[in-house]
């Protein structure tokens, strides 16, 4: 017989049913099992009595064990599981569970510890869907704009491109390091004649930062496009790709997210708010009597991306908001200038930043120039390269898909929105 | 004004069209130029008599330069390209490319240095646009058929799973590994309650292998879901997303295939062939006088691989097949065994291997005594940890994207397929 969703049952049908334990109850009389499959939950209901056979297979199995069962839906108003319970004549354990090592109330780290029982919960498996549909949502947008998706190579020759730490590999007889980031891939792509191109894949930071928000290991959602008249279109392109993956997550998860999660999912209304970031401090000044702190000026800090997410939803009624006119020396020397302004943005959603675009320098000697201001000139000596054989003025962003899911569900941290978490002091499983 | 693509121009239509030169021909009274965009080309044709602005900037300039032009679309009975043409009243040079490194007819080493000129061919324009849309048709099969997509750590603490080496990472003050494969976390998945989940993403192979079909890196797609019958599901379901991949290319792209490669997308009948292994051999023998050598015995290897095909292709008019029935001893442990026969197989096209798949094995004690057999114990010992906590019958594959991608165009080499090739000699670009 062929398996039957538990959403799908329908009432007095023969059907066979499988899924894992959710929870499993013996009374006296009577033995209750809510079995759960990806399509929903249904009670089991054995009754001791004149089933003895059945009694004697479910004995002593513990949740989480895996159980198919043959019999008939019922409705019962006695049933809190949606009114309907299922009522077995044969029942297999598939697999038995041991008793859970992972404790209810456990902290964040024992957790993570037993990930794979962590994510069990509602809650995670949810969040997991969720992600995906995020992303999915993502990638049809840039698919319907006649993006194409590429695979850049995540070892790399070159310690390079920013201030970032690198991890270092054993490549053979000699070191490759692991890429940070796509970009100078992305920006390749775009000099060999694909106008568009986006990549989800993993980047590495050998940060040894221990934040809510820092990870050494995360996925990057990468996008560049070609033939742009300023920043002002990456800024553009970045809203609809936002719009249309919180609308795909919308529709297919908004009554989940109210209730699990407890926050709404929030379609942001185009443009979002744009300012720079000196009107950004005086605002930040005379709203909110706050004072960047002098290391920290002409760019942000987290308190800033906090009071700035504030000031946006009280000002502009947004969510969302970009600032533009960060100092250079802020910047990767990549960022196209206009009079040393860097022609780039960052983009904050409830507190956090989750985004840092550009248009790019694509010009072969000022993009030098900007290297060798940073002292850069030998590692990103292949990258600047590519310039010499024409390249369009182009733009692009990076957005962290784990980052904007945590915003997105109101998580504490990132460790709780990776499928594994990655961190200095975290390897495992 | 704003750009119109060059496919939309509309004929004496005052139109803004930008791209990169793909050819220009200056002569005595006109100079040519096939100006090329992301929909396409066209000729743009400036007098030089009456012209001499345009003229002086457009001297000197070299093939791959980044120009736009303002002007109008005119059809020529005498034009070439689609009998159109650009008559320009303005032109500006984005970017001047310096004359190309790379010669024509350049080897393929030297081709893949200069990576971003070798993919400025329209061949591998195509190529890697082709390579997008055939993971976008399989993804978009996975999405109807409620899979999850996730993305696993490719850093791990332990060196595991099989005989392939892997990379050694600094991690801190410790070391870390890079994964050969997803296999044990999409299992972890499994465990946790997720039914169906993928993953696209980097694997990294610490093989010291020059051959036409290895990478240190790729991209693997993985597929895993639970609660099948037998490994003939998993089959099944690999068959359906290699249809609707091949499909998806085949609607967008069929005639470009046909004509720049030289090929044809031939969508394959279901069910695809399935034969043992010790039946191949027979027929192979039959059929071709071949002898499977002492070693491989159990195994396939290159040339089995392609007579395979030729038989296929013969007896079952189908160019897929999947191979049943291997040896254990060349099975990895987390295959499912019935009496010591592994429930996986190989699937084989156009004489090279393309996937392996099995049943996995989801009973702790089973796993374990596996795992024995082959030494590696200590290395699994987390992976094993999994399985005490519930794990229902499930199975899965993984394809190597830019192999599919090989076959699909009849290229020689996967480094040909890989946006920037990974080897044991090659770091760069």
């Amino acid at each position: 017989m062929e398996r039957t969703l538990i959403k799908n049952l329908e009432e007095e049908k023969e059907s066979l049913i499988k899924g894992h334990i959710n929870k499993i109850r013996d009374t006296k009389y009577m033995i209750f099992i809510v079995l759960e499959d990806r399509s929903g939950f249904i009670q089991v209901s054995i009754e001791k009595e004149g089933n003895e056979e059945l009694t004697k297979k479910i004995e002593g199995v513990l949740k989480d064990s895996i159980m198919e069962a043959k019999g008939v839906m019922k409705l019962s108003e006695y049933v809190k599981q949606g009114g309907k319970e299922f009522i077995p004549t044969d029942i297999n354990i598939l697999s038995y569970a041991e008793a859970s090592p992972l404790e209810e109330g456990a902290n964040l780290d024992t957790r993570l510890d037993y990930r794979w029982i962590d994510l069990k919960t509602e809650k995670n498996q949810l969040m997991l869907k969720i992600q995906s549909t995020l992303v999915e949502g993502m990638r049809e947008y840039l698919y319907s704009e006649d993006f194409t998706e590429i695979h850049t190579p995540k070892l790399i020759g070159t310690a390079s491109e920013s201030g970032s730490e690198v991890f270092e590999v054993s490549y053979f007889d000699r070191k490759a390091y692991l890429a940070q980031s796509p970009q100078f891939y992305k920006q390749m792509a775009i000099v060999s004649g694909l106008e568009r191109v986006f990549e989800v894949a993993p980047a590495f930071r050998a940060e040894n930062s221990n934040t809510y928000r820092h990870a050494t290991e995360y996925t990057s959602f990468d996008v560049e496009f070609a033939y742009i008249n300023s920043y002002e279109d990456v800024m553009d392109l970045e809203e609809n790709l936002i719009i249309a993956g919180l609308t795909k997550v919308k529709e297919k998860y908004e009554k989940e997210i109210n209730e699990i999660f407890n926050t709404e999912v929030i379609i942001p209304t185009k443009p979002f708010p744009r300012i720079k970031l000196q009107d950004l401090y005086k605002e930040l000044h005379d709203r909110y009597g706050y004072e960047i702190p002098t290391e920290d000026i002409g760019d942000m800090n987290a308190e800033t991306e906090k009071l700035t997410s504030k000031f946006a939803v009280e000002k502009y009624g947004n969510e969302f908001i970009f600032i533009t006119d960060y100092s250079k020396t802020k910047r990767p020397f990549y960022h196209m200038r206009d009079n040393d302004k860097p022609l780039g943005y960052d983009l904050i959603w409830r507190g956090t930043e989750i985004t840092s675009g550009s248009q790019r320098e694509h010009r072969y000697e000022e993009l030098r120039k900007n290297a060798e201001e940073k002292g850069l000139t030998k590692d990103v000596e292949f990258y600047l390269e590519f310039f010499k054989s024409g390249c369009p003025p182009h733009g692009g962003f990076a957005i962290g898909v784990d980052r904007l899911t945590m915003l997105l569900l109101g998580l504490p941290s990132l460790k709780e929105t990776m499928f594994v978490f990655r961190g200095p002091n975290r390897l495992n499983p």
